[in-house]
């Protein structure tokens, strides 16, 4: 099984607490790391993970509001003392390299690596990124600013070879690309062996969403659709339902409504409000409408898919 | 006694690690607070350690390094959701508002409270600051840009009456503060009461010195000669001397030497190199030179005077 994991760096909201720093996380996919959203704090906390910080080559901001991103600066800094070369893109919206650039310019000149702006749309749902093995999609969210949350899909996997049966058929080497790609094999005697008898499918390639930071928004459901694992934030519980809709958040039971309405296979709550010393009260009210539900919490990591 | 203290909240240098912030200190004068550097997470330790946001005016930074400063955008922001009203003064150079302030423009737009920036010069030793209680001081610093230290000077204190003279004396309440200012008292008879008999001295007012980051440099010891309490930068070991000279930061030995010329009562160690997993060698090493030295540590409180 091949790791497709979430890292959980912080999962509070706009004011860090003495348990909960600002937003953000790791996607680890393949031991590759794409960064969602980055606060003060975020290389803190990728440290006290363990998470290899030469792994990481891409981070991806939601939307411009400080909790997200204060920890960019940090974090930038660090992997340049640490050697870094090549290149680190931000996928975020066109204000982010207007504001970050002056800074990194300033603090961290002469780098030893190149720092990308991805410049993204929030208000489409587009393709933004691939790689060999993953697709970034934007994903259009509802806040008091542009937001848009980001689709993770990994790219489909070759079938598996059944190695005795390639064996029996005494399949070349150099044809073995041509069978994962779905060609039967001809013997020497002019046989033909379908391809279903020398491979079995690969996993179905597994999805994660993370939307974040948003009111209820039912546009989002056809694009979350099924999805193996949804982020969705729960800064409120529903007592605080009116608070939610003037700051343009969720509650818990709007998130979990979400992902029962989008059929998705697990959700993940998160952003909780600093106002809430326990989290269980989101939990009780999410799983009520969605019973597949868990809450994020400071460093821990979600297996994506397999449960 | 008033209260004269130091809270550490970060003592690591550039890098931070999984025990150690980067640097940020907060001086509490009699509950009112002055923060030094503010290095990523400052505002994670403020609350870790139980300070209250309201009793933060003063900000001064040392120099326009990140590990120093890239705190402020998060301290900002969270003062502002915390409902601040009035003035947050940050000292230093006048780089920092070019910087600094369109970042706060595009996040904190809408601010309830003014952040006034006080352009410093960091190659003078001159007063940068003063209040009721406290003069704050510049320390020109040598260090790979421009750099100053702070010293914290309590102001003087009234002398203390001895009530039982003022009862005896019959003293009107409104003649008290004359006498606090040293004036005698001459008694309905036209008896004279010198000043010495109504009251006795203040406590010496004490002095605090923040030298960080800098290399030996032997220019400050006349500023900071017989104070209570010199913090000074000891980011590495003698046996990496060649690194501190190169880096231009200090050793703990050389630390202790600065501290021995100019008489201190304590020394105060930080800015501990990431490379170092324990500090014990460096405090070891200045103990040599300087036996009353002292190290920082996270989330720690250390007294100005008393002993």
């Amino acid at each position: 099984m091949e790791k497709f994991e979430i890292n959980i760096l912080g999962c509070g909201s706009a004011l860090p607490t003495t348990k909960r720093f600002n937003c953000s996380q790791v996607v680890n996919l393949r031991d590759k790391l794409y960064m969602v959203d980055c606060g003060e704090g975020a290389q803190i906390q990728f440290r006290n993970m363990g998470l290899n910080f030469s792994r990481l080559n891409h981070i991806f901001l939601s939307h411009l509001h400080g909790d997200h991103c204060f920890g960019i600066f940090g974090l930038l800094s660090t992997l340049n003392l640490l050697g870094k070369s090549g290149e680190l893109v931000i996928h975020a919206q066109p204000d982010a390299e207007k504001i970050f650039r002056p800074v990194l310019d300033y603090f961290c000149s002469g780098m030893l690596y190149n720092v990308k702006f991805n410049s993204i749309d929030p208000l489409k749902n587009e393709l933004i990124f691939e790689d060999k093995t993953l697709k970034v999609y934007s994903i259009p969210l509802k806040h008091k600013i542009p937001t848009c949350g980001f689709l993770f899909e990994e790219s489909a996997k070759q079938p598996h070879i059944i190695r005795d049966m390639v064996d029996f058929y005494q399949v070349p080497v150099k044809q073995m690309n041509e069978i994962k790609n779905g060609a039967d094999f001809i013997t020497e005697t002019g046989e033909i062996v379908p391809n279903y008898k020398l491979t079995f499918p690969a996993e179905t390639p597994k999805k994660y969403a993370y939307c974040s930071d948003t009111m209820y928004y039912e546009k989002i459901i056809p694009i979350i659709e099924g999805i193996d694992l949804l982020y969705h934030e729960a800064t409120f519980c529903e007592c605080d339902a009116m608070r939610a809709r003037q700051t343009k958040h969720s509650t818990a039971r709007q998130a979990a409504t979400i992902a029962q309405k989008a059929g998705v296979k697990k959700l993940l709550l998160g952003h909780f409000s600093a106002r809430y010393p326990s989290t269980e009260k989101l939990l009780l009210e999410a799983k009520e409408i969605f019973p597949n539900t868990i809450l994020s919490d400071e460093k821990t990591v979600i297996p994506v898919g397999n449960d």
